[in-house]
This record gives C-alpha cells, sequence and structure tokens, in this order.
C-alpha cells in the first residue's frame, strides 16, 4: 500500500476539488491509501460516507499557508498547517509522498527542511514536467528557487531526472541535455562549460548534449538539466509566453461578429490541440531528491488533476524511484 | 547626413529585400546615405538607375558569411565579406551605423572585434526588443553570447538600455528592472544580490526592482537587465514558445473542414492582433555600446524591416546616443 499525505486546504479549489480528487484516485486504483491533512470537520463532511475507510485517514491540521505568505516563514511558524503536517508524516515514516496544490515556495522549503534530502544528495531540485509540441514531455530540472548550484549538483540533478523519466514515466534511455546558449560542445557560461565533460562521463545516462532553450518545447530532450536560476527562467518564460498567446487569440476571437463565429468553428480543433500540450495528466511537479516523494499540482489544479498526482506517487512508489536515485548517488559517490 | 553601411548579402532574403529596403528608406528619409555591401554587379544590377546616386554608394565585397558558418572563424577569414567590409567602415568612420540580416554570431563577433567597443565601455550587449502585450516593446539586454558578466556590467547595460529606449523609442523615464526569480529584494542568485543595490544606487535610471521572467510580455518594464546567459535563454524560450502556439494554432486550423472555415473567418483579426504583438517596426536588435550602431534584422527580414532598420540607425544617430552612452558611462566611471 503506497501512503499519500494530500495537503487538503492549500491551492484555489481546495479543499473541494482535492478531495474530490483523492476520493477518484482511491477509487482508480487500490494500492493506495490517503492521509488527508486540513480541518477535521469540514474534511469529513466533503469526504461523507462513500469513501473505503481503511484507505482514507483523516489527519487533522487546523492552521492553512495561505498563497501570498512568506515562505520561509509560514513553514516556520505554521507548525500546524495542513502543508507542514503533511510533509512531517513522511519525516516521520507514516507517508512515502506528499501533494499539494498550495503555496509554491512553502512546498519548496518545506521539502527541504520537513521532509529533508535522501543521504547523498546534495540539492532537492524542483522538476516540472513541460508539454512539448509532439504531445510529449520534457523534465526541466532544477525550476526551483534554490539558485546558484555547481557543477557536481548538476550531475546529480542528471542522475535523479533521468531515473525519474525511465521508471515513473516509462521512457527507455531517457536522452538527458544541458540548457546552454548554443549546441557546440565550446559554448556555454563557466558553469555549463565545467559540468558538460562531467556529464559526459557520467554512467548510466543517455547524455546528449546542449540544448537551446528555443529547442525546449520541440521534444529533443527527455531531461533538461539547468542551474535553478536558468530552469526557473525558462520555465516562466515559456508559461508567460503561453498565456500571452492564450489572451492573444482570445482578444481577437472577441473583436468582431466574423471572428467570433470562426472562434467558435474553431474551438473544438484548438481545444483538443491545447490538450494535448498539457503536462497535468502526468500529475504534478515532483521535488526529486528527498526521502519521500513532493509533488506539487497547480494552484488552480481540479479534481483530475490531484487524482493524477497520487497515482504518481504510486508508480513512483512501485518502481522504487527514490531507491535508484538513493543507489545511484551513493554508488558514484563511493 | 547619417551613413549607414548595409549588408546586402546576409540573410535569407538577400540580395534582393535587402536593396528594396535601402531604396524604401532613402525614399522615406533624406538625411540617410547608405554603403551597401556586397558583390558589386549583382547589387548594381538590382539598384538600377532609379535612386539618388548621391546618397547611396556600393562598397564591393566578393565573399559572403553564410548562416552555418562558425562566427569566430569566418569573421578572422572572410576578410572581403559583406559583413567584415561594412562593420569596419565604423571603424574607419565612414559609417554611423550597420545593419545586417546575416548570421547573428558572426554580428556578435564583428560588433566586438571589427566595430570595437565606445571608450568606458566594459561589454557590449546585445538588446532585441520583446513585443508586449499590450502592444508595446521591452529592451531585453544582454541577449548575446558574452557570458559571465560582472555586476558592474549588469550596471552599463542598464544605463545604454535606458537611454536607448528613451531617445531612440521616445520612452519617458524608461521602466528599468533586473530579471530575476521572484520580486522581493531578498530573492535572486549572487550576481543579482550584488547588482541590485548598484542599480538602485545609480542615477539617471528609473529603477522599478525585479521583473520575474513571467513578467517580460506584460509590458511592466522598459528595459529588463540579464546577465547574457540569462537573457538569451529567456529570449529564445519566448521565440520558441511563440513558435510553438503558432504550429498548434496551424495545425488546429487544418484539422477538419469545420476549423478550416472557422481559421478563415478568425484569420484577419488574429492577424491584426499577431501584427501588433511583434517588435519589427521599430526595426532590428541593437548592439549597444560600440563605436556605432549595429543592428541585426531577422534573418528572414523583408524590404519593410530592412527600411525600419535603417531608420532606425537615423533616429539613433539623431538623437545622439552613442554620445549619451559614452557620457553616462564615462562620468560615473570617473
Amino acid at each position: 500500500m503506497v501512503r499519500v499525505a494530500v495537503d487538503a486546504m492549500g491551492g484555489d479549489n481546495a479543499p473541494g476539488e482535492i478531495v474530490k480528487g483523492c476520493l477518484l484516485a482511491l477509487q482508480k486504483s487500490e494500492a493506495v491509501k490517503i492521509l488527508l491533512c486540513g480541518k477535521e470537520e469540514i474534511l469529513r463532511q466533503l469526504v461523507g460516507q462513500q469513501y473505503p475507510a481503511e484507505r482514507l485517514e483523516i489527519v487533522p491540521a487546523s492552521e492553512v499557508i495561505e498563497t501570498g505568505d512568506v515562505p520561509v516563514v509560514s513553514v516556520r511558524k505554521k507548525k500546524d498547517s495542513s502543508l507542514v503536517v503533511g510533509m512531517k508524516l513522511i519525516r516521520e515514516e507514516r507517508a512515502d509522498a506528499f501533494v499539494s496544490a498550495g503555496n509554491s515556495g512553502a512546498i519548496l522549503v518545506g521539502g527541504q527542511v520537513l521532509v529533508g534530502r535522501l543521504p547523498g544528495v546534495e540539492r532537492a531540485p524542483f522538476a516540472p514536467l513541460i508539454p512539448t509540441e509532439d504531445g510529449g514531455v520534457t523534465l526541466l530540472l532544477d525550476s526551483g528557487a534554490n539558485v546558484d548550484a555547481k557543477a557536481a549538483h548538476l550531475v546529480q540533478f542528471a542522475e535523479m531526472g533521468s531515473l525519474y523519466m525511465e521508471k515513473a514515466l516509462g521512457i527507455e534511455k531517457p536522452r538527458v541535455a544541458i540548457l546552454n546558449v548554443g549546441v557546440e560542445e565550446e559554448k556555454g557560461n563557466a558553469l555549463v562549460k565545467e559540468t558538460y565533460p562531467l556529464l559526459k562521463a557520467t554512467p548510466g545516462i543517455n547524455f546528449i548534449g546542449s540544448i537551446e532553450a528555443r529547442e525546449v518545447l520541440h521534444g529533443q530532450a527527455d531531461v533538461c538539466v539547468a542551474e535553478a536560476f536558468t530552469g526557473n527562467m525558462v520555465l516562466k518564460a515559456i508559461e508567460g509566453t503561453a498565456s500571452t498567446f492564450q489572451h492573444i487569440i482570445k482578444r481577437a476571437a472577441m473583436s468582431n461578429l466574423r471572428s467570433k463565429i470562426g472562434a467558435a468553428l474553431l474551438k473544438p480543433a484548438l481545444k483538443e490541440a491545447l490538450q494535448s500540450f498539457d503536462a497535468s495528466r502526468y500529475g504534478g511537479a515532483p521535488m526529486l531528491g528527498l526521502r519521500g516523494l513532493v509533488v506539487k499540482v497547480h494552484g488552480n489544479a481540479k479534481a483530475a488533476e490531484v487524482c493524477n498526482a497520487v497515482l504518481q506517487c504510486e508508480t513512483f512508489e512501485r518502481q522504487h524511484v527514490l531507491q535508484s536515485i538513493a543507489e545511484a548517488v551513493n554508488v558514484r559517490e563511493g
């Protein structure tokens, strides 16, 4: 049984959609147990009667970390928040994984401070899946806030990302690339130039060289390795541009009667095309290298995405990704 | 008279569209003289008879630097290429500015090596204009290949970018921001943390703090300052995502009869919306801090964009941007 702690109170649609997603996951998989963290009475009402009691436990937590809260402060001060309580369940070995749609910064800080890193792991990268034009995904890590990594950290990112894509997503020999300003081997900043030969020499990964930010969405690599400042920039530039394009299309669609009719006719095909360009069917963004899987789902996640994130934790556990990461890191270090 | 050297042989549509663009610029402005660099006979034929001979000179250059050529090597070896000959005209004080649609890397290398930096300028940033959602533009510098800048370089980028936006584009008190992983003052990597207080203390710029990559397209800043590795990543992530979205829309539009009709009806409004989301009406991407203005236009530029780039050189010269940059940099340094 895979034990998944879920932050029932984090996110725009909490707790309703979060609870719905959990119940859905319990239906879809019999190998999952959920520890639902949050305000007991509210959750008890939402859950109702129709659930497998032996696989759903409500863990009381009286506080909530809000989106606007300062991550470091809230993780320290709101000790009885659903996020802190849920993450501690991993540390106490009462849960294998943790899912939240809450405050991103608090999840990243909590992962480091409350869950803790696996022995041998020097940094725990935030690793969102980016949709690619061919309908696939690529893992972009580190996209978090833990900046100024060293070359050795990037090598661990490559190992962890590769194992994640292989075991959790079933991709054989994932192609690992390093984000760079050009594809020639002599290109790059000091960090990339130092990291490149190390990646080339790392056993067990399929290193294909540099990738430019322009090519990330073309799906030429399964894992894109970057220092967090760079990764975060690329992630947010992609998100920002995608959202801008959606605004532009909407604005054009509403500009006059002709375009309104055109948009209505085009809508189903466009919706379908955009749906294939969406990583949420894989669940959420994992934070790797911790003592349990921590998954961040979008703040506006609905039940389906929460359900996918819970099922993602089951796959992760069943495939022993954690153990593989620990072994890979320690074999090389030892 | 502003003397603009133009690389007639660089770019996908060279020399035809380049020459057309030049002739257009000569018509639009009487204050421009063009030095058209490239294969003499071909250019003489294309130019024909209908041009003001006193304002158009053909400067022979027998070689061409191709898109696939290695920048450093080609700039050194192809001494009689249109790019090298044109850039040297600035160095020889026979031209004030240089425009090319050719090999980007060669333009950046040539700018440093052949044109040379203004006294006091430590790095010459590549500064493309990024279109913003509100129909404006923002200057993203450094987006070039000269990575691992220091804090003092970033301060010069801020000064040069601010002067460019003020004088060449007529924006009053341009808002200058630094690209960062968050907007709070304590966020950032070591370089940003070192640069932030320096920018705050720099006289003559309107520093508004940090900007996330997600916000660049929202037009919250007129100048976005970054180290080149970061700037290049953000620029290319934006370009890559924009191109992916255009592919997705096209694919959706062609998927069945209903969507084809819808797309045909929507097309005019969408085209108009996308046209306002395009920086090429301002000309090309300048490289700042050199002994003359170097402008890179898109490889696929047509006559209109080339014409805008030439006119951009005229404004730059008329507004004495070069002198202002030299003064700003040297006043502070002195």
